[in-house]
């Protein structure tokens, strides 16, 4: 159970960092100021996991825990002082596929682990994957990354599907969850390269 | 109190099912894969519910009972074979009337039925029909149905407000929760037709 | 505390009307009905508060006070009977600094008056002054206020801050609440005057 709480809070950590990155990215298209920057990491970074948290009734994870607000503010910070540049619209297709990636693993997880059933743990981690992405791509007015023409939802259903499925085979948390990432991620991988 | 239960239930599904529907002819304007479709039949039919049961502070009513998700993606499903071809946008008016209809119905009655005070129930009844409706259109990004010249919000609350004032004239639930449908889906029916 | 109690629901019901009053003038650019501006006017005008009560976990401010609805309404009939005309635009500007800045500080206060950490409840400061112009802009489908050029988010951050500071220093909340509205308005009036 330790394990289990350990696993998920790194995940979420590492999650609402890169997802916050691309939030600050979006944010950079429009040669923000600092705030700005760090508001659309905010947003981006803790939106999917704070619809997970509303829809299964938990306390939302960065209330209580504000350490989360400064993964996102370190991460719009990082954009702010490196970011930009040429390669930035890959940069962020990238970083969001890892925090996709990361998010349907950890939104199936913690939805599982309060004894959600199954088929609504899968869908939770799908939402988390993908809400704070579409989130983004709404505030920010930019085309959606959810009507791209290659795979977005699917790498996260799969991802999801996957931790879900070897979570309720009593397969170790640690090793579902890092199956189930890494399914998320060479779909999505996939997609972005060959889509 | 049963006959109630099993008119909210039926409705329930009956309104998810329809704008389930609405949501994958939307995704399917864009030629998605099935599982797009998926998401935003279930996006779309779980939407308005979901805000609803957000407000009124009650469990999310898909999370514990995922046969609402297995509606969406029936319904996903029935479009993905039978679905588009020439009438697809108006097909798509006429499911989003009815589910409009339902929900205005069925958002105002497990309002009342929690002791939610009547105003608010039918801002409740308002809000669960619209709000799918507007999630689908924001994240296809579609023109909003909001938006059209013809009445929208009118009819869900002329619906939502025949149900609660009959609802609280002691009426029985079946009775006002038809003559509520009923109203929503001619006035909503009127303006397709004359608008 | 009743004094803190007060102060909460005097700035409450005035940042919701004026917020409310620039829903309606969003939808009034659409030659819509009466019912459209109400509905745009609640949307907006409690769109912020209800983010902030559903985050914080408290009971959605007014579901169980329908008088918060009214005032939308008021404030909707006031902009269909009064509103439009020439300066429209401008009006709607001024109107949404004012009711920014009365949420900036009402979102950090409740949130701090229910034992949230400081740096949480400056960012539900934030939200609840932002979101509600979000979410109108989103829903009328309008270039979002957000992402202006002049400041938006700093303001109503400053406001937030200010108030947050000065309530941990024990000053007394009317005073504390007084100096965030004037550091967020004074903010906001500068960005929209010479940004």
């Amino acid at each position: 159970m330790e394990g289990l709480a350990a696993t998920l809070a790194a995940l979420d950590y590492a999650a609402v960092a890169v997802f916050g990155a691309t939030g600050a990215l979006a944010a950079a298209r429009r040669k923000h100021d600092i705030i700005t920057f760090g508001f659309f990491a905010a947003v981006t970074g803790v939106g999917g996991g704070t619809l997970r948290d509303l829809l299964i009734d938990a306390p939302v994870f960065w209330v209580l825990k504000p350490s989360f607000l400064v993964a996102c503010l370190a991460a719009a910070l990082a954009v702010w002082v490196f970011g930009g540049g040429r390669g930035r619209g890959r940069l962020l297709l990238w970083l969001d596929a890892l925090g996709m990636a990361g998010y349907s693993v950890v939104g199936a997880l913690k939805a599982a682990s309060l004894g959600v059933p199954p088929l609504a743990a899968i869908v939770m981690g799908v939402l988390t994957a993908t809400f704070g992405g579409v989130l983004r791509d709404v505030l920010a007015q930019e085309p959606s990354v959810l009507l791209r023409r290659e795979l977005y939802v699917t790498p996260a259903l799969a991802g999801a599907s996957t931790f879900a499925g070897l979570y309720a085979l009593d397969v170790l948390p640690m090793a579902a969850a890092g199956a189930g990432f890494a399914v998320a991620l060479s779909l999505r991988a996939g997609a972005i390269l060959f889509g």
